[in-house]
């Protein structure tokens, strides 16, 4: 019989330990911060009813959706974000479970996208959301949640850029502007790379903007200074519009939240040029950016929405959410080199040396596994340099050595792997002492 | 407009927070137990090409399978178990990796199976297992992973049944019956149901076994006792047979290690009436069966193989592994209401009580959460009695509760939402005794 070729489709990724442990990692942190602020986990099925998935979608969404009919002659699909579920979770579960839902979902999405552009068309979500209030608390709350995330995961150098979608709006309708935003706020999202004077001609080209309207938009890039001087030039700009004076309010209700709760003022940046696409979101919008790394983008986004489940339920579902980019981050933290090169979870390495001692070597590794330390017990009783060779490559952290005279005497040879240095440890009276030696030697409490 | 229905696929559920917080807690925990024994996490693509999906497969997952053909034309389909994506994972990676490889992958699978027998079409698989090894060492491994698996879930009384099936081969090559094995075993399968006459005259039917050789085989199912006493009587009826006599003594070697590690002899059980399906399995097999929900069957199964990846590559890779039935775990805990019923990940409700104090909530919250306990602030200033009904729905275990009084004095209310109590605790001299008395309350350290 001929050999299958092993191999992944394109666009398609094995993890292998090295990537899965920080990935893992990464996980377990942001589910302890979403728990921390009572976020609920909830889960759906990764295929949907394919009218589900196209409903809301946009164009591109739609052509990168992988479709199918099943078993039963339904048209189904694969899932291509979190908010389409959430949107159908919310209609059909919400009225049982009550506002606000605060709920966190992690999970693989699939987009048949080009590949040329370096993406991938299987990723994973990390979402979290405030489902069924428009309170300011819940704003604020966001950002805290983005806040703590980041100095979890180990961040000190971060910024969390804030802006208001309804500052935006009403500065567009007091100029009366307000029919063509959206083509307004697609030049002005090309400033960076087009400068003022293209962006002023494409506002006057595509959205009928006069010279003094363009540069009263422009306006805003001139903003600058501390979260407080940029609000405080904010509000001549936008007063006398209802919209924008409760957008410029709501803005200092959050920054005042967020310090109350003790987050330092540099964390937090008042940007009034973000407006994370034309159409979703309503207030409060979020970006995140890495201070050593800002060319890799926003690695955690969010804002506030109006009405989550319009096409599924006539229940007016307002909220706010935020995702964070997990394979982006991780990427980043790659290149941060914050990531441990490891292969192994377990820090203890014990080598089978002697033939004869398997039971021995089990229940050391047992005793050592029972004061919360992992340990790998290696299954072959090989020569001791190529099991210290395969501890090597996978990263342990210490080596716990015991041959005939080891056991004759009671005693192990401990192996820092990292420095190389041996130290003897007597276990006459039990493991304690061995377990103490290596909790210094892998600094934990 | 018109509403879109929102509802799920036939065989496909929603995770609602009381199914996916113990979930989650269950995959921690063996994430945790893997971790501590050197096993690694991998990760796999849920799309692979259908040739590496349909090689292996039985007629059934074949029958099962979701597939399709994607943007590029490629015939390709949703992964029905973790083994198949192991073994060509394997194939592709160990050369590299190198061995032992010891993973674990905890991810969806999808077969359309019929959902009639009460089975859903996607369900989640937590394996482990040990690659590039024949030794023993792995074999006891694997009995005491699943050992710490169900203790540290939970469970005092469990019960692993270990057979091998070098010891069913060894007997019915001893009595010529080597070439009808798959026969044989599958009337030894139905004693159970239908009785030791009618399994010797499936066995004279089917594998056209002698009335002599049939007894032979039934002698297995008259052996009691201890695991010492099952495997005296086991010797002499394997005598003889090189095969059959290594198999009595690697379940020697296999007992022996797991006692050496300090598991308690009653949670092993030698049953040599287990084997774990026909053709796959060439070693040691693991049932684990709850001693006070045997009927739900075996929660935790496996064993050694081998030849795992002979569809794909030249290298014989052998291995060891088991699967621990997360769903059906679930099931049972909630039969036996060892589940929590809450709705909420944090345990400690603030009511949003005073419409002018938000910082002050939110300080407070931020400063508890610091301690390392999780807290959720209500967003709106609605009236107490409302946040606290929401309180007592989502399964908050303490309020902290301040108003005006309470500010004016320093104080919180601290109410206990279990029994109803209230107590008044100072916050003059900071949060320190406001979170001894949440610890206390909580019963955490």
């Amino acid at each position: 019989m001929s050999l299958i070729q092993p191999r992944t489709l394109k666009g398609f990724r094995d993890y292998l330990p090295e990537a899965m442990i920080p990935r893992e990692q990464l996980i377990a942190t942001a589910q302890q911060v979403y728990r921390s602020y009572g976020f609920s986990p909830i889960d759906t099925p990764a295929l949907e009813y394919l009218e589900i998935l196209t409903g809301k979608g946009s164009d591109e969404t739609d052509r990168q959706l992988y479709k199918f009919q099943d078993h039963g002659g339904r048209d189904v699909g694969l899932r291509f974000d979190l908010t389409v579920p959430l949107a159908r979770f919310a209609a059909q579960h919400v009225p049982k479970l009550g506002t606000p839902f605060k709920r966190y979902h992690i999970a693989s999405v699939w987009r048949g996208e080009n590949t040329q552009r370096g993406r991938y068309r299987e990723f994973m979500q990390c979402d979290f959301d405030t489902i069924g209030t428009k309170s300011v608390a819940a704003d604020i709350e966001t950002g805290l949640v983005i806040h703590d995330l980041f100095q979890t995961i180990g961040f000190s150098k971060f910024t969390i850029r804030i802006n208001n979608r309804m500052v935006l709006n009403g500065l567009l309708d007091k100029l009366g502007l307000a029919s063509k935003s959206t083509e307004v706020l697609r030049a002005l999202d090309k400033l960076g790379k087009i400068g003022r004077d293209k962006v002023a001609e494409e506002m006057t080209a595509t959205a009928g903007a006069t010279q003094e309207q363009a540069e009263q938009v422009l306006k805003l890039s001139d903003l600058a200074g501390s979260n407080a001087e940029i609000l405080a030039q904010l509000a001549p700009l936008v007063s006398g519009s209802e919209i924008g004076e409760e957008g410029v309010s709501r803005l200092n209700e959050v920054l005042a939240g967020i310090a109350a709760a003790g987050v330092e003022e540099a964390r937090i940046q008042v940007d009034v040029s973000i407006a994370r696409g034309l159409d979703y979101y309503t207030g409060v919008i979020f970006e995140t950016f890495l201070d050593d790394l800002p060319t890799i983008g926003s690695v955690c986004s969010g804002g506030r929405y109006d009405n989550l489940a319009g096409l599924f339920t006539k229940q007016e579902l307002p909220g706010i959410g935020a995702s964070l980019g997990l394979d982006r981050l991780l990427a980043a933290m790659e290149e941060l080199e914050m990531l441990a090169k490891v292969r192994t979870p377990a820090p203890v390495f014990i080598p089978y040396f002697d033939g004869d001692r398997l039971g021995a070597y089990l229940k050391l590794a047992a005793r050592i596994r029972g004061a919360g330390i992992g340990v790998e017990v290696y299954p072959d009783p090989k020569k001791l340099g190529q099991q210290l060779k395969y501890a090597d490559s996978r990263g342990f952290s210490v080596a716990v050595i015991a041959g005939a005279n080891e056991f004759a005497a009671e005693t192990v040879q401990l192996k820092n792997l990292q420095s190389g240095e041996s130290e003897e440890v007597s276990l006459a009276e039990g493991p304690n002492t061995l377990i103490a030696r290596i909790r210094s030697i892998l600094s934990i409490g």
